[in-house]
């Protein structure tokens, strides 16, 4: 309970008084340095109690509270980009008090949300998405002739996304004013790539000109005396400008700083023990296991490289990048690239794997479609993060990967279930010369029974348990596998690891469709999915088993909270999936 | 067969000498204007037979020809962006003969295609991913110690696309050497739009150079020595380079340069009549007819505006963009940026439309889930060339639009199947606050029986024949309905127009589950798609009539072709569709 503690200790004094914008314009300039120091507090309090993207919001405190100063929200609109730099945004606009149940279910969201305050002017939990969706706003605010000026705050990193480039190209030549206020801490999740971070130490200025905006800058990001000057400037302006601020990522938070790899970019919980941080330290993952595998293969295949859209850290891949430098690709914030670029190896003959976030996958939609699978090439694709993400929230969840990809001619789709599937599926993906998607979850490595039978080789589908005549069968992928396998203990109940969405056991599905009833179970959504996969084999073979398909919901997004709890809310735990498989036994054909 | 007639006549010398780049360069360099002449009315003639991608093309003849004379392909690799501007690269690379068969059936393919040539780099068909592509392969160059270049060809209309920054961020400062000729002709399809445009003319040098390149140029893209001088130069670099070549779209081909929207950009099979350029007059098309009722709707309304990605002339949306400059926005080749702006337009309160081709809506599948679906923002998407495009083939089929929206939460996803019905889901669409898409496919209006029923307020289903206690029922949306009505004639067989894929009309499925045999039917993926949709809710309702769902196949890619033959050879034809039925009817249960 510190965070308690400390918000109403005498320290916090100011903050509690400024609910709103309106509050934190009526404050004595005098006091800002002061409101910022407890900012910078609160943040750090309750990230240490929750977890949070620390780091960068640790660096925008002075920025933002020098926006809610020059800028009018909610008639000025200020757009974050990605808005995890924005928790003094939230503090200053209503959220101070419950700002202790970030990323926790029902409480304050991870990112920002336009259900939750009026001042958040449009949410995004992805980069690159503010400037377009400002310049939007812009010409519906002229269109319309409603008052008020359009801010879109963007970091550094963003700006190597194409979805940045393409709002810039548009903004600066249009008949609308753009402010866009660049917060440049010179990272993305890790260090800056690519030809832009050098452009923004060394030529910012023509840059942005030549892409039609005024430019000014650089800023001190944590000097609010320039800060507002540079911002009141930019207000005045008629035309669209860039503010051009430097900041410090972990600004005032010496664990964050001394992060070299990410300045405390999204840190776990963590507590202060005799003057020291000690933060929890994790158990074995899927990334790391996969990761692992990966050190291995490509210690032993030159050809195999590592294509990741920024998610070094994420992905487990720092070690692997340290050991074989020329051979791991970080090409930052551009999930595009990642893909088509993979493809470019795989046609020069190398096999790549491109390592990604089943939710920033969706960047690359057409890149998988049209650079790979169209012309067959075999990059193998690990999907991190695919089904339920816990405190990211609605933004990060990896929904939709399965749905995506098994309908696209010729890609393999599979979705182990424990590391030693992991380890076999990803072996298997290199014997096989078609594009390959291998899907895992975000977290730790389940515990599998010691009394398994050995598995039998991919693609082939395994049976966890398998009676003869059983009148059940869970027919899944992914470790929600183990929650029926307990639902199915001292049970006539099979359950069938299908391992692959595409192509499916066609044998393993025959057994099971004799069940009089089939359960489907996959961490996705059904709407497209193995449960529709399984319907259509189903019904292209004019099979009737009663059919049940469970996976997260399409009628809703599901939002921050913990995943385990979500999962036992949507009935896909061991509890839940004995219910169901018991009430469909029990109603009448 | 007028281009026989000028192939085979002494004026094609030198070309029918030229079947590989080895032969290219060994001829005299003297002679090379006059194979550019060749070339150039080799590509006239055979594009007023078939139809294509002519102005491109023209402009592109010398480049070509000089860049197969610098680089030595396969060896050195040249990857063309898009491919619609290297006709003269598929004439020099062995495919003159069959050059007549383009954009047909079994005929040479309308882009590039590495299944069709080694000297096809890397295929493409969709803008903006040849320096990505290119990247890997030197990436993939260099690990495997192969020798030879890599040559990305892009057009200064991908100039704007994200993709091709991101390539350009990782490109300049990476360990590999790429040149990068940008072919500019200052159009992309039509003129293009933003900063790029004013850059690209006034501070290329500056630009390229920030972004880590050597720059050379301009050079005058139609004039072989300096073209051929500075390639060289470009050849001998040890970093990487960019050639700027201004070229002139449609250049030698006066029907084209006069054509001052689109220089000739995708033209239709044209006659020489007296000495005069005749082209068939097009039929009224679903693109016509929706911008139609949007100029309609515009007028009515001031909130609506209309935004589209370069596609201006092929959504029928010029006289559109005459009539209201300030409410339609053409962002240039720049999709994801023109979904988030439609989100901020929505956003600011207005009711913006965006205007997109199935197959490019790919681009910008995750701001389709992130920018409108997950903030519940009310754009509606009119979705053109949805099912099967004809002769542009395997890259621009709109195979998967249903299967990407209809499991997006909030998403409502309508195809109408005629005129009345497109204009009727278009008000439906404008009286919701919802995310909608509307798509519908490339081509002429059906011709809709005079008898039909008037049809019931959207978004109901629509029976089209409706007999008491069918045996069989069609469900299925889209003008394939049109061929199961002519199958259902003299029947008594049901034909259901669903209308909506999501949400579906559940009452009108419950009727239709009643029959013996239901046949989904829909111009798209069938995995995924509606099929899956109907087989999803049957399942949830525990309805087991025998499904069978037609539509594109999910095995493999339809290549370029006849789309009325090709839907003949998928069955999905009104003799298809009939027989599909007699069969399912006649087999046991």
């Amino acid at each position: 309970m510190r965070w308690l503690l400390t918000r109403w200790s005498a320290a916090i004094s100011l903050l509690s008084k400024v609910d709103s914008p309106t509050a934190l314009r009526a404050l004595p300039e005098a006091s800002l340095v002061s409101l910022c120091a407890e900012l910078r507090q609160d943040i750090i309090d309750v990230c240490g109690r929750v977890g949070g993207h620390v780091g960068a919001s640790l660096g925008a405190v002075e920025l933002i509270v020098a926006l809610h100063r020059v800028f009018k929200s909610p008639v000025d609109r200020i757009v974050f980009d990605v808005g995890h730099q924005a928790y003094a945004h939230k503090l200053l606009t209503g959220r101070a008090g419950r700002f202790g149940t970030l990323r926790q279910a029902g409480g304050i969201a991870p990112f920002l949300d336009a259900e939750e305050s009026e001042h958040d002017a449009f949410a995004a939990g992805h980069a690159c998405t503010a400037v377009s969706a400002a310049l939007g706003i812009a010409h519906g605010k002229r269109l319309l002739a409603q008052p008020g000026q359009v801010v879109a705050v963007v970091g550094d990193g963003a700006m190597t996304g194409g979805l940045t480039f393409e709002g810039l190209n548009n903004a600066g030549y249009a008949d609308v004013k753009l402010t866009v206020v660049l917060n440049d801490n010179e990272m993305s999740i890790s260090r800056n790539v690519g030809a832009v971070s050098h452009l923004l130490r060394h030529e910012a200025r023509a840059y942005f000109q030549s892409l039609g905006f005024t430019y000014i800058g650089p800023v001190d990001g944590h000097a609010l005396g320039p800060l507002l000057e540079a911002l009141a400037e930019a207000r005045r302006a008629l035309k669209s400008v860039v503010v051009h601020v430097m900041t410090e990522k972990g600004r005032g938070f010496s664990p964050a700083m001394a992060d070299v790899a990410t300045k405390g970019h999204a840190m776990g919980p963590y507590q202060w023990r005799d003057g020291k941080l000690v933060r929890a330290r994790g158990q074995r993952t899927f990334s790391d296991a996969f990761a692992a595998a990966l050190e291995q293969v490509m210690a032993a295949d030159p050809r195999v490289v590592a294509v990741t859209p920024a998610m070094l850290e994420g992905s487990s891949l720092t070690a692997l990048a340290a050991r074989f430098p020329a051979r791991v690709f970080d090409v930052g914030i551009a999930e595009q690239h990642a893909v088509t670029m993979s493809a470019g190896l795989a046609r020069a003959g190398m096999r790549p794997v491109c390592c990604i976030y089943s939710t920033f996958l969706q960047r690359a939609y057409d890149q998988l479609v049209h650079d790979v699978a169209l012309p067959k090439l075999p990059v193998i694709f690990a999907i991190d993060r695919a089904g339920l993400v816990g405190a990211d929230g609605a933004t990060h969840q990896g929904t939709f990967d399965l749905a995506l990809l098994r309908n696209l001619p010729g890609f393999r789709v599979a979705a182990p279930a424990d590391e030693s599937e992991l380890l076999a599926a990803f072996e298997y993906a290199l014997t096989v010369q078609t594009p390959f998607a291998l899907r895992f979850p975000r977290g730790t490595l389940p515990q599998v029974p010691a009394w398994l039978d050995e598995a039998p080789p991919w693609p082939r589908a395994r049976w966890l348990t398998r009676h003869a005549s059983a009148k059940l069968t869970f027919a899944g992928v992914g470790p929600l596998l183990w929650g029926a396998l307990e639902a199915a203990k001292n049970q006539p109940w099979n359950v069938l690891d299908l391992r692959c969405v595409a192509p499916l056991d066609e044998e393993a599905l025959y057994e099971a469709s004799a069940s009089n009833v089939v359960i489907t179970l996959e961490e996705g959504t059904v709407e497209g999915g193995l449960g529709s996969a399984v319907l259509e084999w189903l019904s292209r073979h004019h099979l009737v088993p009663r059919t049940t398909c469970l996976g997260l919901p399409a009628e809703r997004f599901i939002r921050h909270g913990d995943a385990r709890t979500q999962r036992q809310m949507l009935g896909l735990d061991a509890a839940g999936l004995a219910a169901t498989a018991r009430r469909l036994l029990q109603e009448p054909r």
